[in-house]
């Protein structure tokens, strides 16, 4: 617990609105997106300028305690969520776009701004950010470089990495860096740029951020197909690949996810169907034309039972809704939802779903799949309830199968959530020796105390390890309910 | 000098054809592509498995030797120019495709594959590899890899480390790291993945790369446009990005290497241009045209004097001839070409060239600049001659200035090249302390015995200093020649 005379030396860099540290605020801060975690910060900063997070960093550093960095807190891996004796920086607030360079294809952000936002903003003059995670409506830019967040165009478009020219970052030491600038080649020096993407606010908090824009696509056209099995929705992947056709997205919906999404939307979709494939592209007009008419014939000649090709964007919207509302839509049905992202060789993703059902019936629990089927980036998803600690141990035993096949097939345990608490074991258990020495002496380099985010994505020191936070009894413990803790706490 | 028990050892690793030690042998592999740099290696070393080569770095780890992986010897900073006391590891046998997975869109390659070689090979497929470096007929993948090479089609397609999935790699302790694999995304742990790349072989050296592929483009449609300034090319590249469209290539020759070219490949170029513009579009067949029509008009509004746009693929090779025979047509000027290549955004190229034709003029001394329009990318050409210590002096200053300029207007001293021996001083006097420190401590943890190409990047420490390469004197000297060492040299 971090004690009265450091709240004191917070106050005077923040502020007293700026420090929050009601029992109140400090529940509001002790959970993120991921389901199974959550631990109550000391208090909670919000900083109006650059240089008071240098200030929070030394502090850190002289105090020993530890600063948990955090956009909207929709992170699936527990990267915002608090350790102990910690912290929270809260950065959704920086939400201003600084510039937009429309000559150079570029603009420079704050964190905070919510990428949906950005998104319509560009795309208002006539420019496209490409990356669209499934959160992109409420999610953080900053949040975005901190994951480097994928998306449903990662196929055809890439991933946030692919569009970070630079950015401002405060070290853990305090220091701040500037990095990259507006040039579409650099090789100046090892590429430090992209350790810091993806590093889940574990090396630096970004304060500014240039990103690359392109032009946006002149049109797009969206289909669904429907699929009596998998294995057809797989080899149309595959055919459509094959025919060099480079789709802006190829989604997929399983059965069980199919059967949830039409309970929740009503979108008029066939319950028995094995699978959905979602299909879009965009380019200038001619093309897509063309590729449409070209997919539509491959999703047949693949075994689809039926093809419905939007007429137009509005259309395209609507059936888009089906594979959107897939994650709200098996949410509702039990009382936790564990959204996972192992990925494999796209041409591995019909044995990986039969595996992932097999796995299911296995260890008696329900998994909804779903995902990118153009970048195989799966995303089955364990419905459960974690007051019953017998299930969790069988989603638990089932996950633990899930990543180790996915490993074998060639994949990874994490296509875009990152590794965060929630697949620290399988990072350090199934990777290569030297790359964790990497990891962990990178992290030793930049934070040799251990203060920036500690225990998440690796253990470096057993102090570290002392961070990890704890389970969501201590927040209730916080409110005094313990007599009926799953209850109390929402 | 290596030792001659070490030889022994050597000799036994690799056996006794595949080490060379002869004056001949070590004077051939004593320079690389770039000027003013050379030094005699103690022997050269060619593997036949990645067991030799993980030997060769225990080793030298031991003994305390030098190692400077090498390919085609094309780089352009001193990447692969042998230090003091060193063996030179040359990788490009290592020549065979040994994977093209044409579902995955991906290819495993051995380092010593011609890039393009692979090119061609690819495209037989109806796939595409697009970074495209200058010297792409002879180089190889793994010094692509190793300096993160671009090339013309980088504005549209990026450059190498965009086509990177993964590799197998030994570190500089000798131990073998498999990272990646052929997943589009991929968020398990830090990124070393991209560390290594563009690690100028001072990090590892790779023994097997998967690389990304996509599909081929329908066709392409090649232009080149005339101007009697740079100034109007430079407007004709704002407004063809302001316009939303994304040229596959877009390349620039100024006046002193038109005339250069015209004097070499006759070409009927008007020698009294000012500058010169080559636009490729490529893409589906439709789209092309409309944007070969828009982008034509574009050339004329902003002042070109003509434009010639090729009618079919053969008469755009030979409109590129002007921009792809430029290096050629410079070196014959002067004895010594230095060909470098300071990178700014996009809207400082006019400002740019003018300041780097101003230089030039000040230092008395001759530079022809072309490059990448679209990126910024320019490759400001010295020629002059290297036995004329005092040109070479206002040579060196004038580079000086330029990179200065370039950092100064928000640009990067290397845009492609890399950093080696050539552009170290500028790294360390032109970067934020932070990253410096970073790059140091990463080379120590990787190789602290610093044997992995000592010297280059970075400077660690003194001893590796000293591995420094000397002047070419030093091959002189050992051929016996120093009465009149200039004259001898070739």
């Amino acid at each position: 617990m971090i004690n009265d005379a450091t709240k004191h030396k917070l106050r005077d860099i923040f502020g007293k609105v700026n420090l929050l540290d009601s029992t109140e605020d400090r529940i509001a801060y002790s959970y993120d997106g991921t389901p199974l975690f959550g631990s109550l910060p000391d208090a909670i900063v919000i900083p109006a300028a650059v240089e008071q997070i240098s200030l929070l960093m030394k502090l850190a550093n002289e105090e020993k305690f530890a600063v948990v960095p955090r956009g909207s807190g929709t992170g699936l891996s527990g990267g915002s969520i608090p350790t102990e004796n910690s912290v929270v920086l809260l950065m959704n607030r920086w939400d201003k776009v600084i510039e937009l360079d429309r000559n150079n294809l570029a603009a420079w952000v704050e964190p905070g701004v919510i990428t949906g936002k950005f998104q319509s903003l560009v795309e208002s003059h006539g420019l496209f950010y490409p990356p669209d995670p499934g959160s992109s409506q409420i999610c953080t830019l900053g949040g975005n470089v901190a994951e480097n967040a994928g998306g449903l165009r990662g196929l055809k478009y890439g991933v946030t990495k692919n569009y970070v020219l630079g950015f401002e970052v405060v070290l853990p030491n305090g220091d701040l860096m500037r990095i990259g600038g507006k040039n579409m080649k650099d090789v100046a020096g090892y590429n430090l740029k992209d350790v810091l993407i993806g590093s889940e606010g574990t090396l630096g908090i970004f304060t500014k951020i240039l990103l690359r824009l392109i032009p946006l696509p002149q049109t797009s056209r969206t289909m669904l197909a429907f699929y009596d099995s998998m294995a057809g929705a797989a080899e149309t992947v595959s055919s459509i690949t094959s025919a060099r056709i480079m789709p802006a997205m190829l989604e997929f919906l399983d059965n069980s996810t199919i059967k949830a999404v039409e309970d929740f939307a009503r979108l008029g979709l066939d319950t028995n169907t094995g699978a959905v494939l979602l299909v879009e592209v965009d380019g200038p007009r001619s093309a897509v034309e063309e590729d449409a008419a070209a997919i539509e014939k491959i999703c047949r000649k693949s075994g689809a039972k039926a093809v419905r090709v939007a007429g137009d964007e509005a259309e395209g919207m609507k059936l888009k809704a089906a594979r959107k509302s897939a994650f709200a839509a098996l949410a509702r049905i039990r009382p936790t939802t564990i959204l996972e992202d192992a990925t494999v060789p796209r041409s591995e993703l019909a044995s990986m779903v039969d595996f992932i059902e097999t796995t299911a019936k296995k260890h008696e629990i329900r998994i909804g799949t779903f995902g990118h089927a153009g970048d195989g980036n799966l995303h089955p998803t364990g419905l459960t309830d974690e007051r019953d600690k017998n299930e969790i141990r069988r989603v638990e035993g089932a996950f633990d199968e899930i990543f180790r096949r996915a490993v074998d097939l060639g994949g990874t345990i994490t296509g875009e959530h990152g590794v965060g608490l929630a697949k620290k074991k399988f990072l350090e258990s199934l990777y290569d020796t030297p790359f964790i020495r990497f990891m962990k002496t990178t992290k030793e380099m930049l934070d040799p105390n251990c203060v920036l985010n500690p225990g998440k994505v690796i253990s470096v020191s057993p102090r570290c390890e002392g961070a990890l936070p704890r389970s969501r009894e201590q927040i209730e413990k916080a409110l005094g309910r313990m007599d009926n803790p799953s209850e109390a706490y929402f």
